[in-house]
């Protein structure tokens, strides 16, 4: 079993539903494996949450929108509950809303509709030219970014950064790229777009040089295909900084060149 | 009172929550004149669960992100019921999940982050330039559009298209812009913009040609800032179509050229 399914893996409690609605209770352990600095990754305790949804909706085993509003730092070491309600069953579609919470507060709350990304026609029309990357090898590995803060996750997966956008300052685009994939050889699969979407540098960074903690608010990833095996190649671009928050968007390519996901975040960005 | 506030307003119910959450009910009246063929559109459905959430955010007025998955069709002239949990209020930001239901069937599911976007520092980068239009005189009034369905909704905004973006099947974007407003003069709001975010034609439209119906299945809508009086200026453009759903980007400015919000929606689209 990978890493990231043994320190994701959900265990189901007695439910305690009313009658007109499917809702069940789950445990997880977040562990400190993904954390960054303090505190788990945010895609990463996304991802056990994304196991409780998905063993209530058996026909339809992959994400297709996840929309997940952080409310308060996850613990690591820490057991967490999941109460995953499903809103509605369909035949193409399922749709179910959960809450993730740690020592009786609740932390992480989701709306996420799955589908079977088999069942539709393969077409696809793309107005979104593939990024053009440097080769693995030639980019920078994330762990030898100075970025101030330790980064136990990068036991977990291995991130390479494009040196074009790392140079802090040095451009007038807030954007960063690279390679990621996971550190144990795990192929990537739709449960693990989500925290790929979310264990890169801050976009920000390339624009304004060192920036510090950015949380995110709401994320929402778009699933669209089941990567192939191989590196995932993403960017991050956020266009619009202000008032407080910051809105970055993000395009995740499989090694096929398929675009694979596409994400969006608000996140809280005090400057100053 | 506008026809927006009038046909949106909602009345609170007796609240059956448990002790550890807030949770109101409330009850509204979807009337049939914003339907799309013979359903509400879904972002006027949407605006009474807003004036749901935020009286539950008093200190928090305007919505930041509002995500919607829609789960069935709303029904004009049915009553319908809005639950909303509060399922955090913190210092900055509150967070609200809601579910509306007509005849006891879910319609609508919410998660909804409301702030006071004014006390916010005003700064602001933006790397997405201005669009530029033709005057609304010079633009398609919706209402002249063929679209082979009964349009009720234009009785209550005003929509002008960009003759560019409208021609069927003339270019090889899919992409619609134009101008919005309410019909009765009302100026827009924070609490308009999502309605102002699902009230233009689908943006294939450009690309194809005819195009069916496009259900939403989830749309997420980050506001930005107040709108000033004033037209209300969109593009809307999918760059990502196949495999049975779309993913379509929106981007709103208001009359001083600010960009007051970003959208993006998960649709099905099935072609053939």
């Amino acid at each position: 079993m990978s890493q990231f399914e043994q320190e994701t893996a959900v265990r189901p409690l007695p439910a305690k539903g009313s009658p007109n609605e499917i809702l069940g209770r789950f445990s997880t352990d977040l562990t400190d494996a993904w954390n960054i600095a303090g505190n788990p990754n945010g895609g990463y305790a996304l991802a056990s949450t994304l196991r409780a949804v998905a063993s209530l909706a058996p026909d339809h085993p992959d994400p297709v929108s996840v929309t997940t509003h952080y409310l308060r730092p996850s613990q690591a070491g820490q057991p967490a509950e999941i109460e995953v309600e499903v809103v509605r069953h369909g035949r193409r579609t399922s749709t179910l809303r959960s809450m993730m919470s740690q020592e009786g507060k609740s932390r992480i709350t989701s709306l996420i509709t799955m589908t079977d990304l088999g069942q539709w026609p393969p077409d696809r029309y793309l107005d979104i030219p593939p990024m053009l990357l440097p080769d693995p090898e030639s980019c920078v590995d994330r762990s030898l970014l100075p970025q101030g803060v330790e980064l136990p996750i990068l036991s977990r997966v291995d991130v390479r950064l494009d040196p074009a956008t790392i140079e802090p300052g040095a451009s007038d685009q807030a954007l960063i790229a690279g390679w990621i994939r996971f550190a144990d050889g795990t192929e990537p699969s739709v449960m693990s777009l989500p925290l790929f979407a979310d264990a890169f540098p801050p976009s920000p960074l390339s624009l304004l040089g060192r920036v510090g903690w950015i949380p995110t608010v709401e994320l929402t990833v778009h699933i669209r295909a089941h990567p192939k095996p191989g590196w995932i190649r993403a960017c991050f671009r956020a266009r619009d900084i202000g008032g407080g928050m910051l809105v970055e968007d993000g395009l995740l390519w499989d090694s096929s060149d398929a675009l694979v996901a596409q994400s969006r975040q608000l996140a809280l960005f005090v400057t100053g």
